[in-house]
């Protein structure tokens, strides 16, 4: 992980290069906005700039909308069997989308980014090492997945419109040259062509999306079709008839051969790895726009000086039991998929649910009650908050709370139908259990790593050579801050806040030699705490991904909802919350080396 | 409207009172964490405070998330007649929540606000005077609307559940009460019980929400039955026995008086007032929130200086043409009302449908053409953006965007009908231009709107007494600014910038006193333009509000996604869309005074 040192606020001021390769104009922008300001003077030409920035922005994320809302109809509508829009129909616009993609990126690689000049400054914070780690992993496993897609349409290409094999090759170089274009430049903020690079983001952005949505219609649907309708197989074959064969020689289209089937289960089965791909890629390349012409200040390198360290000083008590956990939900899941999808018997179902309930309420429970305990060792931490700007944190923060509606959405519904039913039976009352423990679940952990993002990384390991330099920078920019705040009192309070500054330093280096027995031992625990909570969360995100539906497969719901209104708010929640689950790891990942 | 004078930040320094009414927490923990933030010292208590204060914010939210969640499962349950969750489940709900909100608001009244130091400032951009007119005139049309529903229950009073009666009377002290509430305090920035307050405010908006959740779904069903299942009245008949009717005689249980009928007829006309009537108060309930514990600064008190003058200075183009397009509008609805509702003829509607169309697309071609023209005088002013913290306008601007999403579906989801559907006549050429109209005016309007929201209100009226008091606190302001992004040459540049100042303030003399004339010109059209859409908008508003439902008359889209799905649509995003309508009119009753 090599670091290039920080853009350095001091260089705002050299001169700007004009080597035809754009202008800079956000650079003009913020300088005569600020000289702008000091008057009432109406500037001319570079304070509209700094309008038009506003105004790049805001087209990229106008263009990013009518296509996502674009894809999201012809999705939504090629999902439903009685409208009449295909999905070669959706394959065809994202084809033409990863093309135009494709593009664009090529054009960025050998182009804005070998511009000088272009690249002032990195964000630290962006792209850390383990989200492009899991993004490789997911890429590889997608490559995968197309060569299975790539090779099931082959079996039968005589009856099939071309769309459905070009899509799957399209989309590998896909992968390929949006991995290599993320690994190169996630942290790069970028300071010429910038609208241009803004609309290839945001088309990139809505690409990622669009094949997420597909994606996951596309498992939804499958799963629909092979739960409910498992005794209607004919019904499949319509499906799959009215999906792309555009021949009437009906036979030699069916998937009949050994080697057929392999490839159409391997790329089911590979799915989750796609979705997951498509979000990590999107959320990494939302903080590239927000990243966009920004400036770094050097606060923002904190982070970089903490390595990953896995095994340090810890007690071994969370892995442990997190790797148990992990071990036997495997098991559980394993079980439970086999005694549903094999027998038709309700008994042997009604046991494989309680099994799946009882070991969902355990680990939840064991969640919920560490979670509680390090938000309570946080409340009494004395490490300062982090305030700096920080658009990876900040998109963190609100991806959690947003993806924790969709599973907050299915808890709420099973709730209102376990309560209003009559039938109350021991399978409801776990259900119940379950939903409620749920909720509390992601609520308590939402609570955590918000937390835990927001602190300060721990000092000791870089207090030597950074001490002196925190010392000059902070003092300097908050006596400022203080002025700005306080024009009246402000050089009287500016000097009090100095001396008594220069107090707490030397309390600060007493404390600093008697408190880290008792800092070391609440870091201990929060590393546990984060570590078990990781794997849980790895458990509770492979159970879901890889095909246990309890929803489906427990009919209190099913009864309540019925069968349009139910499969709807699963099929369209469920995303979320199995997305909410990769995305906590990730986050607790940071927690835990931050802690 | 009489404005207190802004909360001062040289305040700050003073000490704080603690007479029995709650700790300040808020403004102890900014002190302390500006002068904790000198050194690495850890701080003891004010800062855990510090943390509390987002501690607090979160924790309102969470409630919120999940009340609302709550309520929006009940009430969606609600809506389908098969589940069984009946209305009478909803309004007990509701019941209980406004009975709560109810009982804060008088302790916040009676309590909360009138502690000494409760309210140090106010925020002068909330609950601007047109936006609580507003509100008492849609809550003087809820109260009627609450009266007719008391007055429609009583008449079968003995088969219904007493809570089908209780509702409307708690909802109508709800709506007094919260009315008062907001006309007295939507500008305070509350600076005591802070925790208690923020989830005060948040259940009401959460309470707010729900009622217009509830109000928007039994209007939806209301229309469904009535429009759609025309014929078969005994449908409707069995959905009122279902939802209400706890006895089984069903003679004296049925609305036949004309009184009845009128008090029915009365309440389903008045809803629209009572939906906007729950946004209108969760916006400010939301800035009020916002403003829990916030200091106000000086550069906050620009707008409350400007006056309301309807008739300044205009060529009355704009209000002329607007009115026009109003009472055109107005007639077309009527007529359109009248030929679909009463027919059964195909060719009556087909001739109410083209009409309607055209009526729209004129409309929303103006529109466009106006926006777009709008847009670009505002490329070439002058004026300062406007950058300072605006609670207020933050939420417009969002809501504005997010609003606009509604209609954009319903239209996206149209025109995949039109193009894909095989039929091709004058009424799908029509539908399929008013949709892509219809997009491109959101698009044009919000770009107009947001550029018209953060421009600098013209100086002219209050150039004389601002004047020397902005030099002061922009320049001392600026020359901070620079010197904390540029620390190495900070003092040269300050100097310079300093110097240039004088001379830009002498053009800028120089310049006021030539360029009124031209800045005029410029500014009356974007008063005859902001008029023009905001009468527009008005029309454009009614229309869906009160009952014109083109997508339900015409049958492309319902054949095409079928029964259930395209009411789904149109049900969950036209709220969306006629939000949309009046928010833009407010919001372009602002741009029209601020230009």
């Amino acid at each position: 992980m090599t670091e290039e040192p920080g853009w350095k606020d001091s260089e705002l001021g050299h001169p700007p290069c004009s080597m035809g390769c754009g202008h800079k104009d956000d650079k003009a922008g913020l300088a005569s906005s600020q000289i702008a300001s000091f008057s009432h003077q109406p500037p001319s030409t570079p304070a509209s700039k700094e309008v038009w920035k506003k105004g790049g922005r805001m087209f990229s994320i106008l263009l990013a909308v009518h296509l996502a809302l674009l894809a999201c109809t012809l999705v939504s509508s090629g999902a439903f069997e009685k409208i009449a829009v295909h999905d070669y129909d959706v394959f065809f616009l994202l084809t033409v989308m990863m093309l135009i993609v494709i593009i664009w990126i090529i054009f960025y690689l050998a182009g804005t980014s070998r511009c000088p000049g272009a690249i002032l400054g990195k964000d630290s914070h962006a792209g850390p090492i383990w989200l492009r780690g899991g993004l490789i992993l997911f890429a590889i496993f997608s490559l995968v997945m197309d060569v299975f897609k790539i090779g099931y349409y082959s079996s039968f290409y005589s009856c099939l419109s071309a769309i459905k094999i070009i899509y799957p090759i399209v989309q590998a170089i896909f992968v390929v040259v949006q991995t290599y274009f993320l690994w190169v430049s996630a942290k790069d903020c970028i300071h010429v062509h910038l609208n241009v690079t803004r609309c290839g983001l945001m088309l990139t952005l809505t690409t990622n999306l669009a094949v997420w949505m597909s994606a996951v219609t596309d498992e939804s649907v499958h799963k629909a079709h092979s739960k409910l309708k498992k005794n209607m197989t004919e019904e499949i074959f319509r499906w799959l008839l009215k999906v792309g064969m555009r021949s009437s020689s009906v036979e030699e289209c069916n998937c009949n051969s050994q080697i057929c089937q392999i490839f159409k289960n391997g790329y089911f089965w590979l799915y989750p790895f796609n979705i997951e791909y498509s979000l990590f890629a999107s959320a990494m390349v939302y903080v590239m726009w927000k990243n966009v012409g920004r400036f770094i200040d050097h606060h923002s390198h904190h982070i970089q000086r903490l390595k990953f360290k896995l095994f340090r000083r810890t007690f071994f008590v969370g892995i442990m039991l997190g790797l148990i956990i992990l071990v036997s939900g495997l098991g559980v899941l394993i079980l439970y998929e086999v005694q549903v999808n094999s027998s038709t018997e309700s008994s042997k179902k009604s046991q494989a649910l309680t099994m799946y309930y009882i070991f969902n309420i355990v680990c939840l429970s064991l969640m919920s009650l560490v979670c509680i305990g390090g938000s309570i060792i946080y409340r009494f931490d004395k490490r300062d908050m982090d305030r700096h700007k920080n658009p990876t944190r900040t998109l963190d923060v609100a991806l959690l709370m947003g993806a924790a509606l969709g599973q907050y959405a299915i808890s709420y519904y099973s709730i209102v139908a376990i309560v209003a039913s009559t039938p109350r039976d021991t399978i409801s009352a776990l259900n119940l259990t379950y939903a409620l423990l749920m909720i509390a679940q992601h609520t308590f952990q939402n609570v955590f790593i918000i937390e835990g993002l927001h602190r300060q990384p721990p000092k000791e390991d870089c207090k030597h050579e950074s001490h002196q330099k925190d010392l000059y920078g902070l003092t300097f920019v908050n006596i400022n801050a203080v002025s700005l705040r306080v024009p009246d009192t402000g050089s009287t309070l500016a000097t009090g806040a100095a001396s008594s500054m220069e107090a707490m330093h030397a309390s600060d280096l007493v404390r600093s030699l008697t408190a880290p027995k008792k800092m070391n031992w609440r870091r201990k625990f929060l590393r546990e705490i984060s570590m078990f909570l990781l794997l849980s969360n790895i458990i509770l995100w492979i159970m879901p991904a890889f095909g246990a539906r309890p929803q489906f497969d427990n009919d209190t719901e099913l009864n309540f909802y019925g069968d349009s209104m139910w499969p709807a708010i699963v099929d369209i929640c469920l995303p979320f919350g199995i997305f909410y689950r990769m995305h906590a790891v990730a986050s607790l990942l940071e927690v835990y080396i931050m802690s």
